[in-house]
């Protein structure tokens, strides 16, 4: 049960952010930037980073929803993502990547923790200054969805199913339009 | 000196901002709403949240310019604000605001490991669903802000008057519109 009165029916991020539309906005503004924006770095490559960095703070309901849609952005590959959540060293992605991969690790342990030979080494694997940033901030913004998520106790079913329909929606739509099926009175503010 | 080639002069989270105004916009709208925004919490009260978060995670920067827009917000009270960093349970802080502090603490070590027991302490001491929600996302929000600034190695100087004035001026006008002075090309976006 979630630690205090959310709206029933939304799981995960969902009914936290029904419950607080106001902060609800620059939070799905945020991450439809971060994963869906103009990028150099492909939306399933920011998305296993988001998942990854899910995966690595025990975040059920964040972990399998952008692993899924981490798969639908890449070929429908689940196979890849559970790699990339478990052993991404050995998993079938770019050097620059799994290096991405690493001081996204870093930043999840702490800001302080990102050392650089990381860098260094992203960087020699073809990684730009900005593509550097997008993982840092996506690996620290993911520090905070999940702490949401988990922090206020919402539900989270285990419903694998659920998670894939709505990963392969939100890969298609974006998380600003999904969003406003549960969130209506944002348009208007 | 920072992992990646930031823009001069800008200390902490500005110089990672003007890199990258795309997602400078929603971060400062986020953290507008919920340190300043309409709430049942006062602004010093929230600011004292972030600072606590902000001393857990050892983040320096972020510590030092949000306890000096708390001191500015509590009538210059720079004692009180030290006070609540190092040992909040003795500070002359209300009931209610020690029990979010013990949440945000919660919070900061991981979503997960919030108590049922801190909720219903914290719902004791006053404490509405809405500030246990706004309690838990401010601190989940400055464990990204705080790896955010320092997991790119920003330039973080040790000046305390630099920080006290820029702490007032905050305090007075808020998060958005200083963000302009460094964020001229968000506006025309």
């Amino acid at each position: 049960m979630a630690h205090i009165q959310l709206p029933e029916d939304l799981p995960g991020i969902r009914g936290a952010m029904a419950f607080r539309p106001e902060t609800a906005k620059p939070l799905n503004e945020l991450v439809e930037i971060l994963l869906r924006g103009p990028n150099s770095l492909t939306r399933g490559e920011r998305e296993l980073i988001a998942t990854y960095v899910s995966t690595e703070n025990d975040c059920y309901y964040c972990q399998t929803i952008h692993g899924a849609i981490a798969a639908a952005s890449l070929g429908d590959d689940e196979a890849l993502v559970k790699k990339v959540k478990c052993d991404f060293q050995n998993a079938a992605i770019s050097d620059k990547l799994k290096m991405l991969l690493v001081i996204a690790g870093q930043v999840q342990q702490g800001g302080k923790l990102v050392t650089s030979a990381a860098v260094a080494e992203a960087r020699a694997a073809g990684a730009t200054d900005m593509e550097i940033h997008d993982t840092v901030l996506i690996a620290a913004a993911f520090c905070m969805y999940n702490r949401y998520v988990d922090g206020l106790g919402t539900e989270q079913p285990r419903d694998e199913a659920m998670y894939r329909e709505r990963g392969k929606r939100v890969a298609r739509e974006g998380y600003v339009t999904v969003s406003k099926e549960y969130l209506p009175a944002v348009e208007a503010r």
